[in-house]
């Protein structure tokens, strides 16, 4: 799909079966937003709920808002709109903490239940991996780290992390295929849905995942920093026990008894007191997805990536991202030498993409709000960058704390 | 201090040195509000901060603003704010998750460190209880509960949490004194400022205290479930391997590494990405301590407490809180067989306390925000409640969730 004409994209555009989600957020003039797989963009609903959560539920309802506002119910209505979004039973889903935090409550419980080596690939996002030797050290239990293309079940690991979409790469992993040969080995896998949740069209309860944890920010909009989630099979939850047991995820918690007993289903998973501004702003940002049929979300975010790619492939660009027409996540990835550079320089023209250490551009395709003839220009402006070498110019080269 | 008329109580009002700061919240109409010791009110500067982190950062800012917004560091600046209420160094404090996962944190990098067993007060806070128990049974590490008043010590407990202000009786520990005996004994206290912070003149720096956890919602005014933080005494962090180790506390996160290598000081407790919505609000709320005297803070709650107290004393009722006069937290708890029912009878009067089971009723006594007449006419609401079994409507004994 190679489009030679911006009007061509326009067409695309006219024809875009989501082309009115666009109007349920917030975009800034002057900038094309290809990093909604690092921070979605903000939903327009977003502003009326938070005034509502400031103004009416703390300042006016006070604590009263815990049972008013049911602030004691809202990691079990977001986690039930997530579990829409991916595939699961309303009740298989609570919203907690964060990515990091999810992972160690769920391996160390499994790590309890089932015993085993714990393990994640390499080229995992590091925090996954980070985890698991905090959780290894802890606990003594053995950590093994694969290559990619490894088999892990092969290396004896019987705890597995595993990204559904690749960070860098976007590559998909075959979730039920995976499931198999795990459940062949005696093994689980925790998914880590970060980059998948809101634009894969994951349909959990059709591929055997039993465990996952994803955050809220990405292509689920929930603002930055928002809340992540855990999911947990509903035949599976019964007998895990997380340590991070917290009194929101205590059978009773305002009995205030001095033993822990663990609520029932994924339920367990609720740590401590969760943050109820952020949560809101998740909550809210949820609810787009209400109508939207996940397959035409994906099918979408693939055709924009196809289109991008394309062009790309005209500038020679290399891609470690699949290629166009391949099933991908919402990103593609590009190796270029200054990439750092690069993604500055578009920056600085209002094309907002990221770079990942050490040489990757990577450009997301957020298919809620973005559209064809936005990556056409994105790539007409990549171009212009590449061909003028405006990305030498030094101040291109300042580092930033965040990259 | 008892005071016969309200005269009385306006007069200390006028002369009252923190009068100036009620007029830095947001507080409903006919409402006296004596739970900001569960949910602080909200701070007026909120609101437009609240906009800005919305409407100006996210959704103008979108990713940028992890640099331009200074995202990345609001964990550390938030902290720097806290760490000057309680009396630490700027660097000594981290805003990070909840206080259970806090507790957990530092518990299992304390555990790592010293060994021993850990340990709880049977009284305590229960959640602090609960986070232990999860350790120890994913460790191995024995769990030691002792009675209030026994001496934990003496029983073998060598990391101890315990609550700086007891969240039923609202006594103050004296963590110098305690401080004195763990380190004779070759032990550490995880102290849990959650009722202490933002009320009681802790002056951390002057104690001894190496280790401590607390919340942002209570004195601190945060919002519903703010974000909660970590204080490690400078010279304490740097060999503590805490096994929560998510891509913030690394020392370079954006550096993608697969190895996990912590930051140095209390920058290692933090986690995952941060709530910044969330965490936006508490770092306004904090502002308002910039110009207070802690011991004026403190002085006032008591002597509110006191008044409170006085005409309690009067109506017979029975207190769990040290006496009028004494060293106190900020709220005061009576004994009472159907509290409950009192409880709720007070709030449909706007005077809001809580129930904690299963026969107390708590009030709080926030000091930035509660006039000497306001808790003068919420002792009068509850002689009325009591003098005329108000309380013993069908409708005050309905349950509700949060308690």
């Amino acid at each position: 799909m190679i489009l030679a004409r911006r009007e061509d994209a326009e067409k695309l555009d006219a024809n875009d079966p989501l082309k009115h989600v666009r109007d349920q957020f917030s975009l800034p003039h002057g900038v094309i937003y290809l990093d909604g797989n690092s921070l979605g963009a903000a939903p327009l609903s977003i502003f009326a709920r938070m005034e509502q959560a400031v103004a009416t539920e703390w300042a006016k309802g006070l604590i009263r808002s815990w049972n008013d506002a049911d602030w004691i119910d809202l990691p079990k209505i977001a986690g039930a709109k997530i579990a829409k979004i991916i595939g699961a039973a309303p009740d298989e889903v609570i919203v907690a903490d964060s990515v990091s935090v999810n992972i160690f409550k769920l391996a160390s419980a499994l790590l309890k239940k089932h015993g085993g080596a714990l393990g994640v690939e390499r080229k995992e996002f590091p925090t996954d991996g980070y985890i698991l030797q905090g959780l290894s050290s802890l606990t003594g239990a053995s950590l093994v780290e694969v290559a990619p293309g490894e088999d892990a079940f092969a290396q004896g690991i019987k705890i597995l992390v595993k990204s559904v979409v690749d960070y860098r790469t976007a590559e998909v992993a075959d979730i039920a295929g995976l499931e198999t040969i795990a459940a062949r080995n005696d093994a689980v896998i925790i998914w880590d849905l970060s980059h998948a949740a809101g634009l894969i069209d994951l349909n959990l309860k059709d591929t055997g995942a039993r465990y996952a944890v994803g955050c809220g920010y990405k292509f689920l909009n929930g603002g930055p920093g928002a809340p992540a989630y855990i999911y947990v099979r509903c035949d599976c939850a019964e007998n895990l026990d997380q340590p991070l047991a917290g009194w929101m995820g205590h059978a009773a918690p305002f009995e205030f008894s001095s033993a822990y007993k663990p609520a029932s289903g994924v339920s367990r998973f609720a740590c401590g007191t969760p943050p109820i501004l952020s949560m809101s702003a998740l909550d809210s940002a949820l609810d787009i997805f209400k109508d939207l049929a996940m397959d035409e979300v994906e099918t979408k975010a693939r055709r924009l990536g196809d289109l991008f790619l394309s062009r790309c492939a005209e500038m020679g660009l290399e891609t470690i991202s699949p290629e166009a027409g391949a099933r991908r996540g919402g990103h593609v990835s590009l190796k270029f030498e200054n990439a750092y550079e690069v993604v500055q320089a578009l920056i600085a023209r209002g094309v907002i993409g990221d770079f990942r250490a050490p040489n990757i551009m990577r450009f997301g395709f957020a298919p809620l709000y973005l559209s064809y003839a936005e990556v056409f220009d994105a790539a007409i402006a990549l171009r212009d960058v590449l061909e003028t070498k405006d990305w030498e110019r030094p101040e291109y080269a300042v580092r930033q704390a965040v990259t």
